[in-house]
C-alpha cells in the first residue's frame, strides 16, 4: 500500500529527519512509527522544537498549540497589532448580511498544517513544535487537536481537508479506511456543533500509483482504486457534516499528447462522475458536488483547464446540473484569465459554488498560493460574490500557503488575518460601490439602447435577418459612445 | 519620394476613406474613387512600382501582375530552386488519397492582397505594382485578378475573403452592397468551374461603429447593421459556391469586466448566431457554419476565448449542431494550449472543421500569424487531419501573412511554397508513422487493461463506486507502467 | 515625401476619411493638404465633430479647444467631480517636498494629440474636434495650442514630443526639418517661462526606411538618416529647454535571427549613440540622456531588453556614464518583471532617470499602455521614487492613452486626474510607510547579522575562503529566521 | 504493494535523512547510515527492483546494473533499435573535427542518479533496481559505480556533480567533508585515464539553511557556510580533473522585493565570488568559471536573470574576464528568450562557456528539464556552437530528466540517446547549411552597404552627426530592400 515508508523498528540513537519537498498540502511526512523512535530535529531557527522524543505513542499533547496567540479579535483600521482584524468584522452587518455569512471562510489543512515549504529545488523549512516527524495516528490526531485550537483562536467555523493529509496510508484499502476512520472520529468530536467542513475530497495525486492520472489513467485498476477512495472521502465528509464535496483532477490531464488517447480518457473521466453522483444519491449525501478547474501542474495540459472547458465537459456529458465549481484565484491567472473573469463566468452558467481564495505572482507560471492581499482584486472577487447572492452552501477556503521562508507559529495566523481582512476590505468596499451607484448606472447606461422594442425583440429571439437589415438600412450609420472605461476605473479606485 | 502615396488630384464625387497601419490583414487602403485619380507612388527599394498614373478609371490591368513567377511546379526535396515544392505534390497519392485532397489549400485575400506590412509603431512597408493607393472599385477589379493569377501560379482551387476586403465601402449599406455585388460578380466569373471560396465572412471588427462589438455590441443599431452585413456576406459566400462560412469574434469581447455586462452580452451573441442559422437555411446555403476562436487580441477577452470554450457557448445555447471550429494554430497557442491540443480536442467534440495554417512566436503575446514552417508541429498537426478523415468539406487556408520586412512580390510565393511544403511534409511523416506502427502500437498497449471485462463495464457506465472499491480490495496495489514518453518521442522525431 | 500621403487637390464632394489604425502615439494622419480641402467626418457619436471646412489654411482656431472642461482643481478625497484632483494637491508638502517637485508631471504628446484609437485589427476611433483630418503645417499648430491649454487646465508644467508627431514630415530632411522649426518656435513661445519639455525625441520607428532599424539597420543609408533625425530632434529639445532626451529603439532588434548579425548590429548601435554624446556636448545640451528599455513589440527582441541588458550594453561600450535610463512599468512587466523590479535595478546601478507613467494588463502580451490606477502598484513605484530623492531633472511622463473605445475629449482629463491621482495617493502611502516605519526596521533587523565584525569584513571584500570556512566550521549549522513576507505585505497593505 | 519504502531496522547511531520529492536531480534522500539497515523496496510495475536485503553494509553490488543493456552504437538513421545512435557516430569527422569532440557530451549525475519523479504534487515514481532507499555512503559508493557504467555504456567521456547528491550531508562540515572525500576517492578510481568531471559544483539551494540564498542570505553565517562548501566542492573538482566549475544560484533571488535589500545582496555576491576567483587561483585550478543563468524558480527571481544580466552583473563588479557563461535552454526560454538568442548573446559577448542541454515545453511556465527532441532548435544550437569554433573546455551536459511517469530504467537510456541524436543531427544539418552557402551569402548581403568608405568610418567611430547629416541630405531618400525572412526560413528548413 501507499506511499508510505514505514519504518518497524527504528531504535535509539537514531535521528529521524524527514523532508518532503513537495508544495505545501502535497506533502506528507510518511512515517509509520511502530515502537521507539528517537527524533533530533536539528534546531531552526524561527520554529521551537518540541521535545517530542517519547511522544510518539500517544496523541496527548497536553496544553495549549499556541499558546503565545491570543483569541483574534477586531480592533478596527487603526490597530497596529498584527494579531488583530483591522477590518473583517465577524458580526457587523453589510448589505444586509453579518460578514461571517457573506464570508464562511474555511482553513485549509494541508497548508496550514501539511505544508512542510519545500518546493521543487528545496527541503522542508517548517518545523513546527507540535509535529513528531511521524505519519502515524496518534500525530495525525495531536495535528488535529491543533487544527481545531487554530480554527478557534482566529474566529471561524469551517475546514477542508484531503482524506490522506488527516490520516496516513495504510497497507490496504482497509487499513487506510480504518485510519481515516480513527481521525475522523476525532474530528467529529472536535468540531462540537458550530464548526463543520466546508468541504471534503480525495487526494488522487500524491502517491505514484496515480502518476497517469485518477479517473483518466491508463490502468483499469487505478481507476477502481480511485473509486474506493472517492467513496470513503465522501462518506467521512457526509459523516461530518461536510457542505460540499470537491473534485481537483490534478493528475487526469497528459504531459504528451503523443502517448495519451484523451477522448478515451475523457469518456471514462466522466463516467466516473457519474458514478459519484450516483453515490452521493444512494447515501443522501446532500452537499454540492464541486469541479475544480486547474490549466496545468503538475501535467502539462489538465483536463478541466478553466470554468468553460468544465462547463463544456459537463454539459457534453449531460452532468451539468449535478455540480458547480470551485474557483481558485490562482489557478484563473494561470489559465490566463483573471480571477474576477472565472468567477464571473461561473455565475451567468449558474456554476458558481465556491472560492478558494488565494494569489498567484504576475511574473510567475505556477501555482505559489499566496494569501491574497491586493484590495482592488479583493474587491472585484467581492463583487461577483455579492452579485451571486454569496456563496453559501459555498464559502471561502484559504487555498493559501506561507511562503517557504515564513517559518514562525505566529506567521500562520499573519497569512489568514492578511487574507481575512483583505476580502473583508473588499466587500466594505462593495458596498461603497453599490452606495455610490455611479459604477452601476454607468454600465445601465451603456445597454440603455436595448431598452427599445426592437432591443427585446432581439433578446427574445424574435429578430430575423431580414427584418434587421431593414432597420440597419433606415436607420443608417449607428452612433456610437465613450464606452467611459477611465472614468468607471475612476469611480472603482475611489471606492478602495 | 519613397513611401508615400501622393495623390495630385482627386476629383469630384471622390469618397476618400484611407486606412492605414493597422496590422496586415486588418488594413485596408480604401479609397473610394468616382471619377478620376491620379496617384504616384514614388518607388520604393525592393518592388517595382508600376506605372499606373492614369488606370484608376478601368480595371484592365493588362498584362501579367506576377511575370517573373512561373507555375510553381513540384521539384522534389533535392531542388534548389525556391520557386518549386520539394515536399508538395497535388497528385501523389499518400494515405489512400491526393495530397490535394487531404489539403484542400486555400490563399487568404486579405494577407496576400490587403495586407500592407504596417504594424502598431509602423506605417505600411509593401508597395506592390498592382496597387494605385486607392481603395476604389476598380482597384478592387484589379486587385482580383491579381487574386486568381497568384492562385493559379500556385496551384490551389480555394480561396478565402472578408466582405470589405473585396470590395469598398460605400456611403450606405445600399451602396456597399452594390460594391460587393460588383466585384463578387467579377470573382464569381474569374473563379471559372474550379476555383471556389473555402469560406467567405464578414468583417465586422475594423470599421469604429464595431468598436464596442457587432453581436456584442452595447448599441443595438450595431447590431442590426451587422446582422445585415452577414446577410450579406453569406449571400456573397453562396452565390460564390462557398463550402464554409466563418464567424470571427474580434471585437465580441470586452476590455475591462467594470463597464461590461457579460452575461447578457452573451446572450446576444446567442440570438444573433441563431438568426445567421435560420438565414443559412432560408437561402439554401449548405455550407458549414464555422466559429474561428481567439483568446485576446484586440480586445483583453474574446468570447470565443478556445474550442472548449466555443464548444460551451454553443452546448449551453443549444445550436452545438449547427456549428463546427475554424482552428488557427496561432490563436490555439495565444490561449496558452498546442495547436494539435486545439485539433484534438475539436476532433473528438465532433467540432474540427477547418484550419488557419500559420504559426506564432514561441516568446511573443500577440497574433503573428507567420507561415508555419515547423516540420514537427506540421506533423502533429496531420496526425489530427487524418484521424479526422481529413477535413472537408474544409481545408487548410493560409491565415499567414509577410512579415512587415519581407517587401519582395516573390517573397508572397515564397512564403505559400514554404508553408504548404511544411504541410506537405507533415502529411508524408504521418504516413511514415502509420506505416511503422510504432507509435500506435505504444499507445494501445497502454490503455491495454481497459480491453477487460471490468473496462467495458466502466466504459458503458455500469461500474458502480460499490463494486469498484470491492475491485479495488480485492486486486491490491495496481502495477502502473512506464509512460515511454521518451519512447514516443524517438519514435516521433525518426518519422520527421 | 515619405511617409505622407499628400493631396494636392482635393475639391469639391470630397468626403475624406482617413483612419490610421496604429497605435496611439506611433500613428500619424500624414495629409499634407496643399490648397482646398473639403472635409467631412461623418459623426461619429461620442465626439463633436468641429465644422472645420474651411480652416485648412490657417492655424488660428479661435476660441477654446476645451470649453466645457475648467482649471482642475484638488477638491480632496470626498470629492465625487470627475473633474477634480482628489490625492493630487500640488503645493502640499510631503516629505519635505511639494508634491509637484516630487512628480514633475509630463503630458506625452503623441498619445494625447496624435493617438487615434486605432489598433491592429480596428480603424481610428477618435476624431477630436480640433482636427480637420489633415496633416497640414496649420494643423500641426492648432494642434500644439491644444496641447497647451490641455496642460494648463490640468495644472502641469512639462510635455514630451517625438519630432514626427508635432510636425508633419516634408519631401526632404531639409523641408521636414524647416516643418520641424516651425512648429518648435510656436511652442517655445506657448511655453512661456514656466512650461517645458521633461524630454524631447525622435521617432525612429513609423516611416518604413526604419524597418530594419535605424542606428542598427542593414542600410548604411538609414544609418545616416537616422543621425541627421537625431542631431535636429536633439537641438530642437535644447532649443525648447527640454531637461532630458530619449532613445528608445523600437526598430533596434530582430524579427528572427536566421537573417540578423547581431554583434555588428550592436556595435553600430554603440557608435551612434557615442556619436550623440559628442553632438549632445558639442552644442552644449545638458540634458540627460536617457534609453528606455522595452522588450518586444514591434520586434520579437529589441537589443534594449530591460534595465540589466540596457546596462550591459552601456558598461561593455564604456558610455554608462553618460546615460540614464527612462522606465516603463508597462515595458518592465512585458520584460518578465514587476516595474517596481525595473526600477530597483535602476536605481542601484545609479541609472533610475525618468518614468514612463503606465501600466499593462496582467493577462495580456503587448503594450496596452493604459492609465496606472493600481494603488499598491503607485504606492511601490514611488517607494522606489522616494528611495532615489526623486527623479529630477526627470520625471513622471504619462506614456498612457485611453482605450480604443474611449472617445469622448472629456475621458483625456479623466484619465490624467486618475494617473496624477493614483501616483498621488503612492506618495501618501509611501509618506506612511515612511511615517510608520515598522516596515524598514523590519529589512534592518533582517540584515543585522551583517553588521558584525565578519559581515563588515565581507562587505570590504577581507574575508577569504579560508577564513570563512574556519569560521563556518566553529559556529556550526546557523540559525535561519522567518523572513516574516506576510508580515511585511500585511504592513504594506495598511498603509494604502 | 507499491511505493512505499520499509525500513525494517535501523540500528543505532542511525541519523536518518529524507528528503524526498522534489524535482529531480534537487532530491536526496539522505539517510546517513551508521551500522546496519535493512531496506525492502516494495515491487513497483516498470522497475525491476533487486534484492538488496543485506547489502546495507558494503559497496559491493557485484554484478551489472544494467545487464539487459549492451554498450550502445551506431546503426545509422534506417535502424529501429531504440538502443542505437541513428545520428551520433562519435569518431565521424563533421566540418573538421570528430562529432565527439564538437560534443563533449556529459552526464549529469543528479537527474539521472537522484531523480525520483516527485514533482510539487507528486511522491517519488522512480525506483531503480540498485537503490536501497538510504542516502548512506555505502549506498553513494554504489550509485558511484551505476554512474560509471551507465557513462561506459552510453559511450560518453564526462559527467557533472553537485556535491551533495555524490556523497551524504553528515553532522558537522567536517564530517560532510569526509563524506565527500571518500566518495570522490572512488569516483577518481572510477574515473581511469578517459573520463572526467566536464564540471563540479556545490548544492547551495535544497537545505533549508539556504533558504534565503547562499551568498545572498541576509545570514552572514549562511555565507560563511557557503564559502566553505564551495571551497571544498572546488577542491573536489580539480582533484577529479574537472574542466570548469559552475555557480547556480537558485536561491540568490526574493520571493518579494519588501523584504529585500536588494543593492546589498548583489554587493555580497560579488564579494563572494571575487573570493572564489582567489581561492580557485590560490590552489591552482585552471578549470573555467561558469555562472548559469536562471531567471525564476525556485525564487520569483534570481539575481542571474539571463545572459545580458549576469554579463552586467560581471561587468559592474570587473570579474567579467574571470567568468563564462553556462547556458541552458530552459532557463533562455523561461526569461523570454529562444535558446538561441541567449547561445548568441554570450557568444558575442566572449562568454559562451558551457550548455546545459535540455529544453522546455511552450505552454510551460517552470523548469521542465526535457531532453531536447526538436531538430529545429538543435540546429540553431549547433550553429552557434560551430560559430563559437566548439564549446572546449566546455561541453555538453544533459541537464535533462526522465519525465515523472518514465520510470523503466530503459528509459534513461532512451532519452540520452535521443537527446544526443538530437544534437548530432543539428550539427549534421550545420554541416549542410555551411556547404550550401545560401544562408550566410543572405545575411552577407543584407549588410553589404556597410562594405562602403562610410560604412568603414561608422565602424571606425569616425562618423560624426554632421558628416552624417551631411551625407544624409546628400543621399536623399534610402533605399531598404526586402529582409527575405520567409526565404531565410525556407533555406533552414531545407537543411533539416
Amino acid at each position: 500500500m501507499t506511499v508510505s515508508i514505514s519504518i518497524s523498528a527504528v531504535r535509539r540513537n537514531c535521528c529521524l529527519y524527514i523532508l518532503m519537498g513537495m508544495e505545501a498540502w502535497k506533502i506528507l511526512l510518511l512515517l509509520l512509527c511502530g515502537h521507539v523512535l528517537s527524533i533530533q530535529v536539528f534546531g531552526v531557527p524561527g520554529t521551537c522544537p518540541a521535545d517530542v522524543g517519547s511522544k510518539c505513542e500517544d496523541d496527548d499533547w497536553k496544553g495549549e498549540f499556541f499558546p503565545d496567540i491570543p483569541k483574534i479579535k477586531y480592533e478596527g483600521p487603526s490597530s497596529k497589532n498584527p494579531l488583530s482584524f483591522k477590518w473583517y468584522n465577524a458580526e457587523e452587518e453589510i448589505l444586509g448580511k453579518k460578514m461571517k455569512d457573506w464570508m464562511r471562510f474555511s482553513v485549509a489543512f494541508w497548508h496550514t498544517f501539511r505544508g512542510t515549504g519545500g518546493d521543487p529545488f528545496g527541503a522542508q523549512t517548517k518545523f513546527w513544535p507540535w509535529e513528531d516527524g511521524t505519519n502515524s495516528l496518534a500525530m495525525a490526531k495531536r495535528r488535529m487537536r491543533a487544527n481545531f485550537e487554530f480554527i478557534n483562536k482566529l474566529g471561524v467555523d469551517r475546514w477542508c481537508f484531503h482524506d490522506r493529509d488527516i490520516a496516513p496510508d495504510g497497507k490496504t484499502i482497509e487499513e487506510t479506511n480504518a485510519n481515516l476512520d480513527e481521525v475522523v472520529a476525532l474530528a467529529k468530536e472536535l468540531q462540537g456543533t458550530k464548526i463543520r467542513p466546508l468541504w471534503g475530497t480525495a487526494q488522487l495525486f500524491l502517491h505514484p500509483r496515480f502518476m497517469h492520472g485518477a479517473a483518466t489513467s491508463s490502468e483499469v485498476g487505478v481507476y477502481a482504486y480511485a473509486a474506493a477512495q472517492v467513496k470513503k472521502a465522501m462518506e467521512a465528509t457526509h459523516y461530518l457534516g461536510g457542505e460540499n464535496y470537491v473534485f481537483w483532477g490534478g493528475r487526469e490531464g497528459y504531459q504528451t499528447l503523443l502517448n495519451t488517447d484523451m477522448g478515451r480518457e475523457l469518456d471514462h473521466m466522466a463516467r466516473f462522475l457519474e458514478a459519484a453522483v450516483a453515490y452521493k444519491k444512494k447515501i443522501g449525501f446532500n452537499g454540492t458536488l464541486l469541479i475544480e478547474p486547474k490549466p496545468q501542474e503538475p501535467t502539462k495540459h489538465q483536463y478541466d483547464w478553466d470554468v468553460a472547458t468544465t462547463a463544456n465537459f459537463l454539459r457534453k456529458y449531460g452532468i451539468i446540473d449535478e455540480f458547480k465549481i470551485n474557483i481558485e484565484c490562482n489557478h484563473a491567472t494561470l489559465s490566463g484569465h483573471s480571477c474576477h473573469h472565472e468567477l464571473e463566468t461561473a455565475r451567468i452558467n449558474g456554476l458558481l459554488g465556491n472560492i478558494d481564495a488565494n494569489t498567484g505572482d504576475p511574473q510567475i507560471g505556477w501555482d505559489t498560493d499566496q494569501f491574497l492581499t491586493d484590495i482592488g482584486e479583493a474587491t472585484l472577487v467581492m463583487l461577483s460574490v455579492v452579485r451571486n447572492g454569496g456563496l453559501a452552501p459555498g464559502g471561502f477556503n484559504f487555498d493559501a500557503k506561507l511562503r517557504r521562508e515564513s517559518t514562525d507559529v505566529e506567521d500562520l495566523f499573519i497569512a489568514h488575518i492578511s487574507g481575512m481582512d483583505t476580502l473583508a476590505r473588499g466587500l466594505r468596499n462593495v458596498a461603497k460601490l453599490i452606495e455610490d451607484g455611479s459604477l452601476e448606472a454607468l454600465v445601465r447606461k451603456r445597454y440603455s439602447s436595448f431598452e427599445s422594442e426592437i432591443g427585446a425583440q432581439i433578446e427574445a429571439g424574435k429578430a430575423d435577418f431580414e427584418m434587421l437589415e431593414k432597420k440597419a438600412m433606415e436607420w443608417g450609420e449607428p452612433k456610437v459612445p465613450s464606452a467611459k472605461q477611465e472614468l468607471a476605473e475612476m469611480i472603482f479606485q475611489a471606492a478602495l
